[in-house]
């Protein structure tokens, strides 16, 4: 078994010590938390340590979590030459301390507490300096995962923007589709077949062959008139940026 | 059996046609369209007619075509006093010629010719002047779909405003995603299982409590990051334009 310890008690760390959990490949050793408490639901308390003094031996680190503590705490790690990744979208491998040998294990999906999460199905990005390591992780990741991928921190910074737009930018219009509805005594729910035929299209669709509505058909009559219902300036200015933008892309692809 | 006439041919008439195949309430006794080859994959070629002036007597007829041509194509319908909807987001039904009853039949999906549809989940908007009429058009859809609304044309036109949010726009952020993805020679597959989880998470949580990201942190030092990343000023400008709004409902909500 690869011995594992996690750096971190947040959302990702919590996924990734029920994913495993039940991995036959790796095990968790220690879980470093800044309070214990956080995590005894899901780990034997004498697993975690709130001391990196007292952090033992392993074949592998992750650090998960904020990106901006990633650089000072891989530093205050007390030991050298051992494996240490985080798990970042957004940070470059190279804010990793060098005394040890650096990498990334990524898994690129969203992650609330609140919401159990089927880890197989979650693609994970990895990197290393070396192909021992990347052996390392890769077996580390399949043990969890089956879509796994080796991924540079350059690659990663695109995959990351890109996350911004169908992920956070896309919930966002889910929240504005349900404040319209609201303010106009009409069940959201109605709406959320569609938000899920939208996705479940780009499975044998790509997205341009996927575009439709006003803006689309140049339909101009019809994107006046939600001009004209839209009272919220913010909504009206996310509305002409949105519709603009797919119709220059219908010239020029 | 309730007899049932269409007129049109584009993709809601195709996936209607399809879905009425199998009701066992409901049976297409004619579908009007301007080209009779349009439609014989689907329906015997008999029942296809390319002239009003030979539609028969139906209980129902679903006018299915452009929102322009609609109130146009009602009043050239030969014949009065029956039932006559269309299947419009955005039509007020009073754009139904008044020399017969109106009403209106809108399901409320995303349609492809191309992508086949489970109709028994799509929700179905109707609108109709009396009681009989609202019962008549009912039993039809729910012989169709097992989610039906009395919808008015003032709530209509907010859940089409907000389809365009959560559908249209939506798709244009998963190309603009695909679109970074392809420059950086990244796999838009990577992202695919993040997106669909997107739209998964709304079935337990509201949108607002299913926000992550960069904006809904307020970390600056990522955001500013992303913007520097991006060179295209359109993705630049729907990047800050829908940070911005994200931070703001924050404080808002």
């Amino acid at each position: 078994m690869i011995k594992i310890s996690i750096i971190g008690s947040g959302n990702v760390a919590e996924h990734l010590i029920k994913a495993f959990a039940k991995s036959e490949k790796a095990e968790i050793v220690q879980v470093f938390s800044r309070k214990k408490e956080s995590l005894t639901h899901l780990i034997d308390s004498d697993k975690i340590v709130t001391d990196f003094s007292v952090l033992k031996e392993a074949d592998l680190y992750i650090i998960s979590i904020s990106d901006n503590a990633i650089s000072e705490v891989s530093g205050r790690l007390p030991f050298q030459n051992k494996l240490v990744v985080h798990t970042s979208g957004t940070t470059s491998v190279k804010a990793l301390d060098s005394k040890n040998r650096k990498g990334v294990f990524y898994p690129l999906q969203t992650f609330s507490k609140a919401k159990t999460l089927d880890f197989s199905v979650i693609p994970i990005c990895l990197e290393a300096e070396n192909e021992a390591d990347y052996n390392t992780l890769e077996t580390v990741a399949k043990s969890i995962s089956n879509v796994v991928f080796p991924i540079s921190s350059e690659q990663r910074k695109a995959l990351h923007v890109s996350a911004v737009f169908v992920n956070n930018f896309t919930n966002h219009l889910y929240q504005i589709g349900q404040k319209i509805c609201k303010e106009h005594n009409v069940p959201f729910e109605i709406l959320k077949p569609l938000i899920f035929e939208t996705a479940e299209k780009i499975k044998t669709l790509t997205p341009v062959e996927a575009q439709t509505g006003p803006a689309k058909r140049n339909d101009s009559a019809t994107i006046q008139a939600h001009l004209n219902y839209l009272t919220d300036e913010n909504q009206k200015n996310i509305y002409k940026l949105l519709t603009q933008s797919i119709q220059n892309n219908g010239k020029t692809l």
